[in-house]
């Protein structure tokens, strides 16, 4: 659906202000009302792909975003929400980029961003393209690489400690969580906004990465791999992680320039995915940039 | 409510073996079964202490329970599950040891789990005793401590990361969220059997900390605060991270004997709080077992 079809569901509650006749201010007052069923159908993948657009919730993130040079194309506040000078700053900022601002009651924001303690504001944005050969290797020391990577908790913590080591972006290999996702974009802390974000098969990532000079280095617990605190890390490195079952496949891990191994020093054989990414991520920058 | 009471609910389908006159196999074939509804129960922190029960699903889960020393007082079988030499011998292992078998359909295990792809077998678990004064400092070089974590998911990862690191275990400051729910058991990965969990308020945990040396070490923002690639840590060293959003209490960190900080390269001043602790366990180890 396109955005005119979008507003004409909703009551305007303001006429646009002079010189800005995009930017339409309305209220939303009914759960059913056509508008909120879209929003909430933002929770389903499907629903995101077809109408190119994904939430983000909280002020702290919107407020990312808007740093990072994003602005929500439609800004839902909460009726009675504290008045912030970041918000009003915000919401200036969408008007004059022709965006939209819905004021709605707190029980229609908890029902459209599912979450039953709701931030007092909600951006929709439009997705970003997550094409790989819009990524240059060479821009940054560090790269995220998740193959089938099933949680997007582990997806939006993969994010977040892409934005603290430097990272140049996530990768996404095979069939990943989706980085748009309410409960990726919320666990990515605002990274969302400032990480690229790449999605690719394999065959398509190993060509892209194998036209420059890219480390690719993956935790492994077979025979020859190195240490991960002395192993011969390499700029721009390319940390691999795998499914949180299954782990890599055999033939990814051997298609990789470095294999490392972690101690283990309990009963289990494996960290969770995104805990094994940063402590290799963090021990890559350590070498790389002492 | 006590074990005979839960029992009468269940039809008996098959008599105890002899010689073994506690262990009881029965078929439940109703959503509406009693039992079914204790065990659902069990999702809620409020009739998990009332039980003083906690549920864990998954033959692997399970099997790391039972090489822990560790069996269910009542294992929960699908029908249709597929056999499994582990299975065969966990089954064995809990009618010996006199518990209940009982077999249900997966629509009705998943019920119980809340989880829509249930594993096929859940075990029934007595709670740990999480007093603080069971913990023997010394015991180990490495400690993790969590200061109002809310996530049950970072909880649980803490706990595997634990397992990993070789810690000692995990104590939990004020209002965390609860070891024994379902999503921390599930994202421990059966770390919840292999580490201690302590639970304690920060006054009885900086009285107890302070009868013996151990080296309580934060991650800070603050002036003074050591790199964390050149800190002294020191065994035991106690590695405490704060509540998700708040961090640690300004006096919380004031206490601590190390203050650390870890680069951050990007727009965000802070990590996800299971990825920081992990981070600076690894760094501890490797420092203290080089």
């Amino acid at each position: 659906m396109n955005r005119r079809s979008f507003r004409l569901c909703c009551k305007t509650v303001a006429p646009p202000s002079i010189g800005d006749a995009m930017s339409m201010r309305r209220q939303i007052t009914g759960f059913s009302n056509p508008t909120v069923k879209q929003l909430r159908a933002l929770r389903e993948k499907k629903q995101r792909r077809q109408q190119g657009r994904f939430l983000a919730e909280g002020l702290r993130l919107l407020t990312d975003a808007r740093e990072s040079g994003r602005l929500p194309e439609m800004l839902v506040m909460a009726e009675g929400r504290e008045a912030h000078p970041l918000l009003t700053e915000l919401e200036a900022a969408v008007e004059r980029a022709g965006g939209d601002i819905i004021e709605t009651s707190a029980d229609i924001l908890a029902r459209i961003t599912g979450k039953d303690n709701p931030q007092a504001v909600a951006g929709v944005f439009t997705e970003f393209d997550t094409a790989l050969d819009r990524l240059d290797p060479a821009s940054a020391p560090i790269w995220l690489v998740a193959q089938a990577l099933r949680d997007p908790g582990n997806l939006g913590t993969m994010l977040r400690t892409g934005d603290a080591v430097g990272a140049g972006g996530l990768i996404l290999i095979d069939d990943c969580a989706d980085p748009f996702s309410v409960e990726a974009v919320r666990a990515s802390m605002g990274a969302i906004f400032t990480q690229s974000v790449a999605q690719a098969d394999w065959g398509d990532f190993l060509a892209w990465l194998r036209k420059g000079n890219g480390q690719l280095v993956a935790a492994s617990l077979r025979d020859g791999a190195l240490p991960y605190r002395r192993a011969p890390y390499a700029a721009p490195c390319f940390i691999l992680v795998g499914n949180e079952s299954r782990g890599l496949p055999e033939e990814y891990e051997a298609a990789c320039d470095l294999r490392v191994t972690m101690p283990m020093r309990g009963r289990a054989d494996s960290l969770n995915a995104a805990i094994a990414v940063a402590v290799l991520a963090y021990e890559a920058l350590a070498a790389l940039d002492p």
